[in-house]
């Protein structure tokens, strides 16, 4: 997603570091430091606008979330849900979505999600995609034992080769869903692409899969 | 699928020995004798009337064929199919599905297709879909290390399913299709219902399912 650049939206990020911490590197390990408690840590890998985690925190107050978006334009509009919503369990995070490892400490995250990715579709590019091994590696990284993914797009070739990638990678697919909507799915949090796209008829798939367990 | 019988098919399969064996358990580990060159062995399990595995063996007449059917009025349709092409190729085995080991040595077989399988919708009959984890115990036992499962089915429900199941039990899912029609998968050939069911607007869905290494 690319919006104009914000003129604004450094100060902003700079000025509400108790949302979106300023040296983020500085809390590897001390998550629950700074949520003050010792509740599960859900984490949103490419967050945009910030809908969805906004939305999952206010429902959720026994879980902390954070939302992590590299792009300043985007991420600043998150924020701005968050200043107004002021939610103690929401986090945001002005990072690169590959670099976890950095910002978290070995198992500190009880579960990731991956909304609506880019798709990369070009071959040349499949590195980039947020279900390559590299970055499932990484999640792998900072999850508990049998941590769980939990991904859905509207993009049927990024869903593919999500499928074949984790499975590949070793990871069991809990739960399918080819049809989202359509489905007996309860309590599904729509992000602002996916209220676009499925108001457009497209089909939202989604998958659970999980790490085996450690050796 | 379920047809009305048959009055003249029990003697039909009994005369026709050379295509649809009498005794088949006595062919265990020596498909290759019975099919008379080392070729690969490619079985369908739930063949049906037999199309798909017809026009398969008519195409690649490097590969030696198995339709495995237990349905009498249906193989039967087969068999017929088999008598008027008189491929060197292409064998009709009238048992369970349920029961290959009894009927393949281990690592005789070198891929199984499934198409089309009875999706058994209700919970309580999940053991009597040919993707439940039983079945799936059946295929790795004949198959040679590494070995294939291709399966095809317009049953969302079932291809859920069969995702979870496949990847459940360790094995990496190769290649998944969402749509394949509306896909650049080539020499596709269609089963009976394929054809009635896609040409309803039904999406077909594939995947190749791939067992890991032996320990």
């Amino acid at each position: 997603m690319r919006l104009r650049r914000k003129p604004g939206a450094p100060a902003k990020i700079a000025e509400y570091s108790q949302y979106i911490a300023n040296t983020p590197e500085e809390w590897v390990g001390k998550w629950h430091e700074r949520f003050k408690n010792s509740n599960p840590i859900h984490i949103e890998v490419g967050t945009g606008k910030g809908r969805f985690i906004t939305e999952m925190a206010k429902s959720n107050p026994e879980i902390n979330y954070i939302g992590i978006e590299l792009q300043e334009s985007v991420i600043v509009v998150a924020l701005d849900k968050l200043i107004e919503e002021d939610l103690p369990n929401l986090q945001l995070l002005h990072v690169n979505g590959g670099s976890l490892t950095q910002y978290f400490a070995k198992e500190e995250v009880d579960q990731v999600y991956l909304n609506f990715s880019d798709p990369w579709p070009k071959s040349r590019h499949e590195k980039r995609r947020l279900t390559s091994s590299s970055f499932i590696k990484n999640y792998e990284e900072v999850l508990i034992p049998e941590g769980e993914v939990h991904f859905k797009t509207d993009n049927q070739g990024l869903f593919e080769y999500s499928l074949s990638s984790f499975s590949t990678y070793g990871m069991r697919l809990d739960k399918v869903w080819l049809n989202l909507h359509e489905s007996d799915f309860e309590g599904n949090i729509m992000t602002e692409y996916e209220e676009k796209f499925s108001n457009r008829g497209q089909r939202i798939y989604r998958v659970i899969a999980r790490f085996p367990k450690r050796k």
